[in-house]
């Protein structure tokens, strides 16, 4: 019999940043986090959306310093840990001792599935800062499980206290991710965590699949205000953990009021799924490969659907968008050739 | 190694008739019909929400008469085959007939889970007409798999070459659907349908287990368009099923098309999880609970959600509502009590 506990962890104010791009107030943030609070919510992360130091031109300006909404976060709760995102490259150490000093109370180090390496500093630094301390490994689809696990244990051996798989696309499917856990399971022994997208309507499924495979922490935003199609939505998991028999130690009303009475009244748009979410999630290609493969549909004459699925066939990664042009003329002109 | 085909039917046109307050216009139906024709679903279909003959002061008035968007349908589609709903109690044998005549190709004949035997005259009426049969068991979590099998074979002896199980609550789990539809598998030897409601994010995973253990035609709607959060999205699940390796003989683009191009542009608000469709789900009341609960919640000052969860866990069924301000009571006695 397992141990049926799960920790659950909201990213509503980091996440939801991307949907809400980079614009929370601090009075959205103290009313969100003091509706966790009351829910007993363990953890949440405030951060911009692509980590502390992402306002920026390149990632978009946050509205309001993060440094400001992580101190307003911490005063709302006196019980939930707060959490900070960091990608390596983004935010600086300096970023890092500053959120800390705002009062985050855990640091996430980011980085591409295949790029452990880059977060040793940052993890080490953490450690020392005295943080709780996750190693985050994005884009988990795109590299065999046996890659995921290398890199696994690369940010253990540095000092990660837990290792989150990440599927930043929404494009795993629920036996892969219980291939995946499993696997880490077997192979590394800090705990493990899992941060879902709802590209394919199967980030709750996904979740389940990871808990049951042996993933303690899982990641969750109310209304499902994330990036793409959002999140796992926290209050639907809060139920359905509660109906599987797994204790969260969250109050169902309270994040429900949290999500329904707080979210959903200033969210700009629903987190329905699109046609460019669910083509993510198909193909499992970079988000910031949307914008061009438009721009090139356009240009040759093409699907960028087509565009998106063949990126993704060939795993193309970040920088690559050279390619994106590349693709399109090729299908053009395959296109060309059966009209003849 | 199983036969990995399995057939679409999507509901747009009937489950959606409930999000559109049984507003569709003949244009509307034309649109849809002529974008699921083209992307090759092989059954879509139309009704009013509570099926034939639904149009009423009781279930809501339809603005275009069905006869006459099933006719519209017709017109638009040479190879997918339309589906009507009825529940016998308010569909009659005339409309059925009516039904075919406006160009019906398959009758889902739909009773309470434990009511199969109300069926018997319908079905038997359909297969004289000449039609495809569908049994449509409803709030197939209100029972246990033995009373499921014993339903469904009912219908089968009556002649249903297909029987559906019904998650109209969206109520169920994955481990639910699989144990249900395998114990189906096992125990009737026609087709077996899964027709599934997103009110706790598992309507595209509870898909993919009745598939797993069985199931050969699956339900959706485009952009989830249907009663309560809506049904499995139909455009969501022909890009899943084509990466699980499955046949669908939809084309993704197409099928995407009809949600985005088409459906998204009218529908009146999106399909999210909200408090309301998260309780229904959570406790698997019926909907029409809901304003008896919100009206019984305001007059002996408990929480809403508290009375469906109580109603959920006794079993309460239509014809009960009463119940609803006895529990209610109850709820705030017990809470003075506590005060003390």
């Amino acid at each position: 019999m397992m141990n049926k506990e799960i920790t659950m962890l909201d990213v509503t104010l980091r996440d939801g940043s991307h949907s809400m791009r980079h614009a929370f107030t601090e009075q959205q943030v103290r009313d969100v986090a003091r509706g966790l609070e009351k829910a007993g919510i363990p953890y949440f992360e405030v951060s911009h959306g692509d980590g502390l130091g992402g306002s920026s031109l390149q990632y978009g300006f946050s509205r309001v310093d993060e440094l400001k909404l992580i101190a307003a976060a911490r005063e709302e709760s006196a019980n939930s840990k707060i959490s900070v995102l960091i990608l390596p490259g983004i935010g600086t150490r300096k970023d890092l001792e500053n959120a800390a000093s705002a009062g985050a109370n855990m640091v996430r180090v980011a980085t591409h599935i295949t790029e452990a390496d880059v977060a040793k500093q940052h993890i080490e630094l953490s450690r020392n800062l005295g943080l709780e301390t996750v190693g985050f490994l994005m884009m988990a689809h795109m590299a065999p499980t046996s890659v995921l696990i290398e890199q696994a244990k690369k940010l253990e051996s540095y000092g990660a206290e837990i290792v989150y798989m990440t599927d930043s696309a929404g494009a795993l499917l629920p036996h892969e991710v219980t291939e995946k856990v499993t696997a880490l399971r077997e192979n590394i022994s800090c705990k493990i965590g899992f941060h879902a997208h709802n590209n394919l309507s199967l980030a709750m499924a996904n979740t389940i699949a990871a808990v049951e495979a042996g993933a303690e922490f899982v990641d969750g935003s109310l209304r499902c205000l994330g990036a793409g199609s959002g999140n796992t939505q926290t209050e639907v998991m809060a139920a359905v953990f509660s109906r599987l028999g797994y204790k969260t130690g969250v109050d169902l009303y309270s994040v429900m009021d949290a999500a329904n009475d707080v979210v959903a009244k200033f969210m700009p748009r629903p987190q329905e799924i699109t046609g460019s979410s669910l083509i993510m999630g198909y193909s499992g290609v970079y988000s910031s490969f949307l914008l061009f493969a438009q721009e090139a549909a356009e240009r040759y004459g093409v699907d960028e659907r087509e565009i998106l699925v063949q990126l993704g066939q060939m795993q193309a990664v970040g920088g690559q968008e050279d390619l994106i042009f590349e693709v399109a003329q090729q299908i053009a002109k395959e296109q060309a050739m059966l009209v003849k």
